[in-house]
Protein backbone atom coordinates (compact mmCIF):
# COMPACT_ATOMS: atom_id res chain seq x y z
CA UNK A 1 0.00 0.00 0.00
CA UNK A 2 1.07 3.61 -0.80
CA UNK A 3 2.01 5.55 2.00
CA UNK A 4 1.35 9.00 3.58
CA UNK A 5 3.99 10.91 1.27
CA UNK A 6 1.89 12.46 -1.03
CA UNK A 7 0.53 15.07 1.94
CA UNK A 8 4.36 16.44 2.01
CA UNK A 9 3.81 18.09 -0.93
CA UNK A 10 1.24 20.59 0.98
CA UNK A 11 4.02 21.14 3.37
CA UNK A 12 6.14 24.17 2.06
CA UNK A 13 2.66 26.21 2.04
CA UNK A 14 1.41 24.95 5.64
CA UNK A 15 5.24 26.23 6.69
CA UNK A 16 5.03 29.19 5.07
CA UNK A 17 1.12 29.67 6.58
CA UNK A 18 2.90 29.43 9.76
CA UNK A 19 5.71 31.28 9.76
CA UNK A 20 3.83 34.04 11.25
CA UNK A 21 4.97 33.63 14.47
CA UNK A 22 8.65 34.33 15.66
CA UNK A 23 10.49 30.63 16.13
CA UNK A 24 14.16 29.18 17.49
CA UNK A 25 15.57 26.30 15.89
CA UNK A 26 14.26 24.46 19.30
CA UNK A 27 10.39 25.21 18.26
CA UNK A 28 11.08 24.21 14.53
CA UNK A 29 12.94 20.67 15.58
CA UNK A 30 9.62 20.31 18.22
CA UNK A 31 7.16 20.91 14.99
CA UNK A 32 8.77 19.02 13.08
CA UNK A 33 8.49 15.97 15.47
CA UNK A 34 5.25 16.97 15.85
CA UNK A 35 4.21 16.56 12.92
CA UNK A 36 6.61 13.32 11.52
CA UNK A 37 4.54 12.08 14.73
CA UNK A 38 1.33 12.87 12.88
CA UNK A 39 1.78 11.59 9.68
CA UNK A 40 3.58 7.96 11.04
CA UNK A 41 0.51 7.62 13.26
CA UNK A 42 -1.92 8.11 9.88
CA UNK A 43 0.45 5.72 7.90
CA UNK A 44 0.72 3.03 11.01
CA UNK A 45 -3.45 3.21 10.91
CA UNK A 46 -4.06 2.93 7.18
CA UNK A 47 -1.48 -0.37 7.31
CA UNK A 48 -2.43 -1.72 10.51
CA UNK A 49 -5.26 -0.74 11.39
CA UNK A 50 -6.45 0.53 15.36
CA UNK A 51 -5.19 -2.49 16.76
CA UNK A 52 -1.75 -2.67 15.60
CA UNK A 53 -1.34 0.94 15.92
CA UNK A 54 -0.06 2.15 19.47
CA UNK A 55 2.04 5.22 20.70
CA UNK A 56 5.00 2.80 20.32
CA UNK A 57 4.96 1.71 17.01
CA UNK A 58 4.58 5.32 15.87
CA UNK A 59 7.25 6.68 17.83
CA UNK A 60 9.41 3.48 16.22
CA UNK A 61 8.58 4.54 12.61
CA UNK A 62 8.54 8.62 13.03
CA UNK A 63 12.21 7.96 14.72
CA UNK A 64 11.07 9.29 17.99
CA UNK A 65 11.09 8.32 21.42
CA UNK A 66 8.30 6.91 23.01
CA UNK A 67 8.61 9.31 25.74
CA UNK A 68 8.90 12.26 23.36
CA UNK A 69 5.90 10.81 21.57
CA UNK A 70 4.05 10.70 24.83
CA UNK A 71 5.16 14.43 25.37
CA UNK A 72 3.50 15.45 22.19
CA UNK A 73 0.33 13.44 22.38
CA UNK A 74 -0.27 12.24 26.37
CA UNK A 75 -2.61 9.46 25.24
CA UNK A 76 -3.40 6.97 21.92
CA UNK A 77 -6.68 8.53 21.57
CA UNK A 78 -5.00 12.05 21.50
CA UNK A 79 -2.13 10.81 19.24
CA UNK A 80 -4.44 9.06 16.61
CA UNK A 81 -7.31 11.55 16.41
CA UNK A 82 -4.97 14.73 16.05
CA UNK A 83 -3.22 12.50 13.14
CA UNK A 84 -6.80 11.96 10.87
CA UNK A 85 -7.33 15.46 12.25
CA UNK A 86 -3.75 16.86 10.36
CA UNK A 87 -4.10 14.96 7.46
CA UNK A 88 -7.74 15.99 6.67
CA UNK A 89 -6.85 19.18 6.40
CA UNK A 90 -3.64 19.10 4.56
CA UNK A 91 -5.89 17.43 1.97
CA UNK A 92 -8.53 20.47 2.01
CA UNK A 93 -5.87 22.97 1.34
CA UNK A 94 -3.96 20.72 -1.37
CA UNK A 95 -7.48 20.72 -2.71
CA UNK A 96 -8.25 24.02 -2.29
CA UNK A 97 -4.54 25.58 -4.21
CA UNK A 98 -6.04 22.73 -7.38
CA UNK A 99 -8.66 24.93 -8.22
CA UNK A 100 -7.99 28.06 -7.03
CA UNK A 101 -10.82 29.72 -8.92
CA UNK A 102 -13.28 26.32 -7.97
CA UNK A 103 -14.47 24.59 -11.50
CA UNK A 104 -14.66 27.20 -13.61
CA UNK A 105 -10.51 27.77 -13.58
CA UNK A 106 -10.60 23.41 -13.05
CA UNK A 107 -8.74 23.59 -16.58
CA UNK A 108 -5.90 25.49 -15.14
CA UNK A 109 -4.33 23.86 -12.11
CA UNK A 110 -0.84 23.77 -13.69
CA UNK A 111 1.78 24.11 -11.41
CA UNK A 112 -0.97 24.18 -8.24
CA UNK A 113 0.84 20.77 -7.14
CA UNK A 114 0.01 17.41 -6.68
CA UNK A 115 -3.06 16.55 -4.75
CA UNK A 116 -3.28 12.51 -5.13
CA UNK A 117 -4.59 11.07 -7.83
CA UNK A 118 -5.34 14.89 -9.30
CA UNK A 119 -3.96 13.61 -12.74
CA UNK A 120 -7.50 13.47 -14.35
CA UNK A 121 -5.67 13.60 -17.62
CA UNK A 122 -7.26 16.32 -19.63
CA UNK A 123 -10.47 16.38 -17.76
CA UNK A 124 -11.57 19.97 -16.95
CA UNK A 125 -14.57 21.76 -15.09
CA UNK A 126 -16.89 20.20 -12.87
CA UNK A 127 -15.77 16.48 -13.56
CA UNK A 128 -12.58 17.60 -12.64
CA UNK A 129 -13.40 18.71 -9.56
CA UNK A 130 -16.09 16.09 -8.81
CA UNK A 131 -12.76 13.43 -9.24
CA UNK A 132 -10.45 15.42 -7.10
CA UNK A 133 -13.09 15.46 -4.18
CA UNK A 134 -13.34 11.31 -4.79
CA UNK A 135 -10.13 11.07 -4.69
CA UNK A 136 -9.89 12.14 -1.10
CA UNK A 137 -11.70 8.89 0.01
CA UNK A 138 -9.33 6.32 -1.82
CA UNK A 139 -5.75 7.13 -0.43
CA UNK A 140 -4.56 6.24 2.70
CA UNK A 141 -5.82 9.12 4.69
CA UNK A 142 -9.47 7.65 4.16
CA UNK A 143 -8.21 4.29 5.10
CA UNK A 144 -6.95 5.22 8.39
CA UNK A 145 -9.97 7.16 9.00
CA UNK A 146 -11.92 3.92 8.06
CA UNK A 147 -10.25 2.44 10.58
CA UNK A 148 -10.70 4.98 12.83
CA UNK A 149 -13.94 5.21 12.66
CA UNK A 150 -14.95 1.51 12.86
CA UNK A 151 -12.57 1.13 16.29
CA UNK A 152 -14.26 4.45 17.65
CA UNK A 153 -18.08 2.21 17.02
CA UNK A 154 -16.88 -0.34 19.54
CA UNK A 155 -14.80 1.82 21.86
CA UNK A 156 -16.71 4.47 24.45
CA UNK A 157 -13.25 5.86 24.98
CA UNK A 158 -12.53 6.96 21.15
CA UNK A 159 -16.30 7.33 20.23
CA UNK A 160 -16.88 10.86 21.25
CA UNK A 161 -13.65 12.20 19.95
CA UNK A 162 -13.99 10.68 16.76
CA UNK A 163 -17.35 11.70 16.12
CA UNK A 164 -16.36 15.39 16.76
CA UNK A 165 -14.16 14.99 14.41
CA UNK A 166 -15.92 13.22 11.83
CA UNK A 167 -18.66 15.88 11.57
CA UNK A 168 -15.93 18.47 11.70
CA UNK A 169 -13.90 17.38 8.65
CA UNK A 170 -17.36 16.54 7.11
CA UNK A 171 -18.41 20.18 7.12
CA UNK A 172 -15.56 21.23 5.88
CA UNK A 173 -15.40 18.97 3.45
CA UNK A 174 -18.36 20.01 2.21
CA UNK A 175 -17.89 23.58 1.95
CA UNK A 176 -15.36 23.09 -0.42
CA UNK A 177 -17.25 20.89 -2.44
CA UNK A 178 -19.85 23.60 -2.53
CA UNK A 179 -17.41 26.12 -3.17
CA UNK A 180 -15.27 24.09 -6.27
CA UNK A 181 -18.37 23.03 -7.75
CA UNK A 182 -19.70 27.00 -7.91
CA UNK A 183 -23.19 25.01 -6.14
CA UNK A 184 -25.87 27.64 -5.01
CA UNK A 185 -27.24 26.22 -1.87
CA UNK A 186 -29.94 28.61 -2.15
CA UNK A 187 -31.58 26.71 -4.23
CA UNK A 188 -33.57 23.64 -3.04
CA UNK A 189 -32.11 20.27 -3.57
CA UNK A 190 -28.72 21.21 -4.20
CA UNK A 191 -27.28 20.91 -0.90
CA UNK A 192 -28.44 17.29 -0.77
CA UNK A 193 -27.51 16.57 -4.50
CA UNK A 194 -23.79 17.71 -2.76
CA UNK A 195 -24.29 15.79 0.29
CA UNK A 196 -24.97 12.76 -2.01
CA UNK A 197 -22.18 12.95 -4.07
CA UNK A 198 -20.09 13.29 -0.70
CA UNK A 199 -21.62 9.95 0.41
CA UNK A 200 -21.25 8.16 -3.12
CA UNK A 201 -17.21 9.54 -2.87
CA UNK A 202 -17.18 7.54 0.49
CA UNK A 203 -18.93 4.00 -0.92
CA UNK A 204 -16.13 4.56 -3.21
CA UNK A 205 -13.20 4.96 -0.90
CA UNK A 206 -15.04 1.46 0.99
CA UNK A 207 -15.28 -0.12 -2.36
CA UNK A 208 -11.46 0.38 -2.54
CA UNK A 209 -10.69 -0.83 0.16
CA UNK A 210 -9.91 -4.63 -0.43
CA UNK A 211 -9.15 -4.41 -4.33
CA UNK A 212 -8.06 -1.65 -7.00
CA UNK A 213 -11.84 -0.49 -7.87
CA UNK A 214 -10.06 2.68 -9.76
CA UNK A 215 -11.12 0.90 -13.47
CA UNK A 216 -14.62 1.16 -11.94
CA UNK A 217 -14.63 3.97 -9.92
CA UNK A 218 -13.90 6.52 -12.77
CA UNK A 219 -16.86 5.33 -15.05
CA UNK A 220 -19.13 6.07 -12.27
CA UNK A 221 -17.61 8.92 -11.37
CA UNK A 222 -17.63 9.90 -15.12
CA UNK A 223 -21.20 9.16 -14.96
CA UNK A 224 -22.29 10.98 -11.69
CA UNK A 225 -20.32 13.82 -12.83
CA UNK A 226 -22.79 14.72 -15.84
CA UNK A 227 -25.72 13.91 -13.80
CA UNK A 228 -24.34 16.35 -11.09
CA UNK A 229 -23.15 18.89 -13.75
CA UNK A 230 -27.27 19.04 -15.18
CA UNK A 231 -28.63 19.32 -11.44
CA UNK A 232 -26.25 22.11 -10.34
CA UNK A 233 -27.76 23.52 -13.75
CA UNK B 1 -27.77 -1.07 18.80
CA UNK B 2 -30.69 -2.78 17.14
CA UNK B 3 -30.40 -6.79 16.78
CA UNK B 4 -30.74 -9.24 13.75
CA UNK B 5 -34.54 -9.77 14.87
CA UNK B 6 -35.36 -7.97 11.71
CA UNK B 7 -34.04 -11.09 9.31
CA UNK B 8 -36.33 -13.06 11.10
CA UNK B 9 -39.31 -12.08 9.30
CA UNK B 10 -37.47 -13.84 6.01
CA UNK B 11 -37.51 -16.95 8.33
CA UNK B 12 -40.90 -18.62 6.73
CA UNK B 13 -40.00 -17.73 3.66
CA UNK B 14 -36.54 -19.55 3.39
CA UNK B 15 -38.29 -22.40 4.73
CA UNK B 16 -40.31 -23.01 2.48
CA UNK B 17 -38.15 -22.39 -0.20
CA UNK B 18 -36.00 -25.52 1.61
CA UNK B 19 -38.35 -27.46 2.38
CA UNK B 20 -38.88 -29.83 -1.41
CA UNK B 21 -36.26 -31.67 0.69
CA UNK B 22 -36.88 -34.41 2.75
CA UNK B 23 -36.21 -33.74 6.62
CA UNK B 24 -36.22 -35.55 9.78
CA UNK B 25 -36.37 -34.32 12.87
CA UNK B 26 -32.67 -34.59 13.67
CA UNK B 27 -31.85 -32.46 10.44
CA UNK B 28 -34.48 -29.87 11.44
CA UNK B 29 -32.66 -29.45 15.00
CA UNK B 30 -28.94 -29.16 12.84
CA UNK B 31 -30.47 -26.43 10.38
CA UNK B 32 -32.02 -24.82 13.33
CA UNK B 33 -28.73 -24.36 15.04
CA UNK B 34 -27.04 -23.83 11.87
CA UNK B 35 -29.53 -20.69 11.71
CA UNK B 36 -29.02 -19.66 15.06
CA UNK B 37 -25.38 -19.55 14.93
CA UNK B 38 -24.84 -17.40 11.57
CA UNK B 39 -27.46 -14.63 13.26
CA UNK B 40 -25.79 -14.74 16.54
CA UNK B 41 -22.35 -14.25 14.17
CA UNK B 42 -23.99 -11.47 12.64
CA UNK B 43 -25.08 -9.58 15.27
CA UNK B 44 -21.85 -10.26 17.44
CA UNK B 45 -20.12 -9.03 14.69
CA UNK B 46 -21.93 -5.77 14.30
CA UNK B 47 -22.03 -5.22 18.54
CA UNK B 48 -18.37 -6.12 19.18
CA UNK B 49 -16.05 -5.59 15.67
CA UNK B 50 -14.01 -8.63 14.79
CA UNK B 51 -11.51 -8.58 18.00
CA UNK B 52 -14.34 -9.33 19.94
CA UNK B 53 -15.95 -11.81 17.99
CA UNK B 54 -14.98 -15.51 18.67
CA UNK B 55 -16.75 -18.87 17.87
CA UNK B 56 -16.78 -19.34 21.46
CA UNK B 57 -18.90 -15.60 21.78
CA UNK B 58 -20.99 -16.78 18.77
CA UNK B 59 -21.81 -20.15 20.62
CA UNK B 60 -22.90 -18.87 23.92
CA UNK B 61 -25.08 -16.40 22.15
CA UNK B 62 -27.03 -18.69 20.13
CA UNK B 63 -27.02 -21.11 23.21
CA UNK B 64 -25.04 -23.48 21.52
CA UNK B 65 -21.46 -25.19 22.74
CA UNK B 66 -18.30 -24.83 21.79
CA UNK B 67 -18.29 -28.05 19.90
CA UNK B 68 -21.25 -28.31 18.54
CA UNK B 69 -20.38 -24.83 17.32
CA UNK B 70 -16.95 -26.38 15.63
CA UNK B 71 -18.86 -29.33 13.99
CA UNK B 72 -20.72 -26.49 11.84
CA UNK B 73 -18.21 -24.18 11.05
CA UNK B 74 -14.57 -25.16 11.39
CA UNK B 75 -12.38 -22.33 12.08
CA UNK B 76 -13.54 -18.71 12.82
CA UNK B 77 -13.48 -17.56 9.07
CA UNK B 78 -16.01 -20.23 7.94
CA UNK B 79 -18.16 -19.19 10.76
CA UNK B 80 -17.99 -15.24 9.99
CA UNK B 81 -18.03 -15.05 5.99
CA UNK B 82 -20.97 -17.54 6.06
CA UNK B 83 -22.75 -15.23 8.06
CA UNK B 84 -22.53 -12.11 6.33
CA UNK B 85 -23.52 -14.18 3.52
CA UNK B 86 -26.50 -15.52 4.97
CA UNK B 87 -27.94 -12.92 5.75
CA UNK B 88 -27.45 -10.92 2.62
CA UNK B 89 -28.83 -13.78 1.04
CA UNK B 90 -32.03 -13.13 3.54
CA UNK B 91 -32.45 -9.76 2.81
CA UNK B 92 -32.49 -9.95 -0.69
CA UNK B 93 -35.03 -12.19 -1.07
CA UNK B 94 -36.53 -10.33 1.48
CA UNK B 95 -36.17 -6.74 -0.63
CA UNK B 96 -37.13 -8.93 -3.49
CA UNK B 97 -40.48 -10.05 -2.05
CA UNK B 98 -41.25 -5.93 -0.90
CA UNK B 99 -41.55 -4.95 -4.80
CA UNK B 100 -42.40 -8.39 -6.37
CA UNK B 101 -43.41 -6.34 -9.85
CA UNK B 102 -40.62 -3.91 -9.30
CA UNK B 103 -41.03 0.16 -8.92
CA UNK B 104 -43.76 -0.33 -11.26
CA UNK B 105 -45.63 -1.98 -8.21
CA UNK B 106 -44.17 -0.66 -5.72
CA UNK B 107 -47.04 1.37 -4.76
CA UNK B 108 -48.76 -2.21 -3.88
CA UNK B 109 -46.35 -3.66 -1.57
CA UNK B 110 -49.05 -4.52 1.90
CA UNK B 111 -48.63 -7.50 2.90
CA UNK B 112 -44.82 -8.50 1.53
CA UNK B 113 -43.78 -8.23 4.95
CA UNK B 114 -41.06 -6.27 6.36
CA UNK B 115 -37.73 -5.57 5.40
CA UNK B 116 -36.55 -3.20 7.68
CA UNK B 117 -37.21 0.58 7.30
CA UNK B 118 -39.06 -0.35 4.64
CA UNK B 119 -41.88 2.07 6.05
CA UNK B 120 -40.80 5.10 3.70
CA UNK B 121 -44.72 6.52 4.50
CA UNK B 122 -46.32 6.70 0.71
CA UNK B 123 -43.57 6.62 -1.04
CA UNK B 124 -44.10 5.07 -4.41
CA UNK B 125 -42.53 3.85 -7.08
CA UNK B 126 -38.89 4.43 -7.89
CA UNK B 127 -37.89 6.72 -4.86
CA UNK B 128 -39.54 3.56 -2.68
CA UNK B 129 -36.91 1.01 -4.45
CA UNK B 130 -33.94 3.77 -3.97
CA UNK B 131 -35.04 4.02 -0.51
CA UNK B 132 -35.36 0.08 0.37
CA UNK B 133 -32.05 -0.50 -1.26
CA UNK B 134 -30.32 2.20 0.86
CA UNK B 135 -31.80 0.40 3.78
CA UNK B 136 -29.93 -2.45 3.33
CA UNK B 137 -26.55 -0.12 3.97
CA UNK B 138 -27.53 1.03 7.36
CA UNK B 139 -28.89 -2.01 9.40
CA UNK B 140 -26.85 -4.45 11.66
CA UNK B 141 -25.90 -6.63 8.22
CA UNK B 142 -23.98 -3.72 6.96
CA UNK B 143 -22.48 -2.84 10.15
CA UNK B 144 -21.46 -6.60 10.49
CA UNK B 145 -19.95 -6.67 6.61
CA UNK B 146 -18.27 -2.90 7.28
CA UNK B 147 -16.29 -5.07 10.49
CA UNK B 148 -15.48 -8.35 8.09
CA UNK B 149 -14.11 -5.52 5.70
CA UNK B 150 -11.82 -3.80 7.94
CA UNK B 151 -10.71 -7.00 10.00
CA UNK B 152 -9.30 -8.41 6.20
CA UNK B 153 -7.84 -5.60 5.52
CA UNK B 154 -5.54 -6.17 7.81
CA UNK B 155 -5.81 -10.14 8.52
CA UNK B 156 -4.63 -12.25 5.19
CA UNK B 157 -6.04 -15.43 6.39
CA UNK B 158 -9.40 -13.56 5.99
CA UNK B 159 -8.97 -11.16 3.07
CA UNK B 160 -9.27 -13.49 0.30
CA UNK B 161 -12.32 -15.03 1.21
CA UNK B 162 -13.90 -12.00 2.32
CA UNK B 163 -13.04 -10.16 -0.96
CA UNK B 164 -14.67 -13.30 -2.90
CA UNK B 165 -17.56 -12.55 -0.48
CA UNK B 166 -18.16 -8.86 -1.11
CA UNK B 167 -17.81 -9.15 -5.10
CA UNK B 168 -20.60 -12.05 -4.71
CA UNK B 169 -22.72 -9.99 -2.72
CA UNK B 170 -22.16 -6.58 -4.67
CA UNK B 171 -22.93 -8.31 -7.99
CA UNK B 172 -26.18 -9.77 -6.57
CA UNK B 173 -27.21 -6.55 -5.11
CA UNK B 174 -26.43 -4.64 -8.38
CA UNK B 175 -28.66 -7.44 -10.04
CA UNK B 176 -31.42 -6.72 -7.84
CA UNK B 177 -31.21 -2.94 -7.98
CA UNK B 178 -31.35 -2.89 -11.94
CA UNK B 179 -34.06 -5.46 -11.82
CA UNK B 180 -36.04 -3.42 -9.05
CA UNK B 181 -35.54 -0.01 -10.83
CA UNK B 182 -36.36 -1.18 -14.23
CA UNK B 183 -33.28 0.31 -15.48
CA UNK B 184 -32.46 -0.31 -18.91
CA UNK B 185 -28.57 -1.41 -18.71
CA UNK B 186 -27.91 -1.68 -22.38
CA UNK B 187 -28.28 2.22 -22.72
CA UNK B 188 -24.64 4.06 -22.13
CA UNK B 189 -24.19 5.46 -18.52
CA UNK B 190 -27.23 3.43 -16.86
CA UNK B 191 -25.02 0.49 -15.58
CA UNK B 192 -22.65 3.12 -13.93
CA UNK B 193 -25.78 5.39 -12.73
CA UNK B 194 -26.94 2.75 -10.81
CA UNK B 195 -23.40 1.89 -9.12
CA UNK B 196 -22.96 5.13 -8.19
CA UNK B 197 -26.63 4.85 -6.34
CA UNK B 198 -24.94 1.64 -4.32
CA UNK B 199 -21.96 3.62 -3.72
CA UNK B 200 -24.06 6.14 -2.73
CA UNK B 201 -25.90 3.83 -0.08
CA UNK B 202 -22.71 2.42 1.40
CA UNK B 203 -21.61 5.82 2.22
CA UNK B 204 -24.75 6.90 3.88
CA UNK B 205 -23.85 3.44 5.68
CA UNK B 206 -20.66 4.45 6.55
CA UNK B 207 -21.88 7.93 7.56
CA UNK B 208 -24.39 5.91 10.43
CA UNK B 209 -22.16 4.24 12.15
CA UNK B 210 -21.32 6.77 15.11
CA UNK B 211 -24.56 8.87 14.94
CA UNK B 212 -27.98 8.68 13.94
CA UNK B 213 -27.93 10.25 10.57
CA UNK B 214 -31.77 9.05 9.54
CA UNK B 215 -32.73 12.73 9.05
CA UNK B 216 -29.90 14.19 6.69
CA UNK B 217 -30.18 10.49 4.57
CA UNK B 218 -33.64 10.68 4.24
CA UNK B 219 -33.34 14.02 2.43
CA UNK B 220 -30.19 12.73 0.32
CA UNK B 221 -32.08 9.90 -0.66
CA UNK B 222 -35.34 12.30 -1.73
CA UNK B 223 -33.28 14.03 -3.43
CA UNK B 224 -31.49 11.81 -6.00
CA UNK B 225 -34.49 9.69 -6.03
CA UNK B 226 -35.22 12.23 -8.18
CA UNK B 227 -32.08 12.74 -9.82
CA UNK B 228 -31.91 9.06 -10.65
CA UNK B 229 -35.29 8.93 -12.15
CA UNK B 230 -34.82 11.41 -14.19
CA UNK B 231 -31.68 9.88 -14.96
CA UNK B 232 -32.72 6.54 -15.92
CA UNK B 233 -36.06 7.66 -18.13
Amino acid sequence: MDGVSDTATAEPRLKAARAGQERGPKQDRSRATHRRLLEAAVACLAEHGWAGSTVSVVAERAGVSRGAAQHHFPTREDLFTAAVEYVAEERSVALRALFPEGAEGAGGAEGAGGAEGAGNGGVTGRPAVVAALVDLYTGPLFRAALHLWVAASNEDQLRPRVTELEARVGRETHRIAVELLGADESVPGVRETVQGLLDMARGLGLANLLTDDAGRRDRVVAQWAVLLDEALG
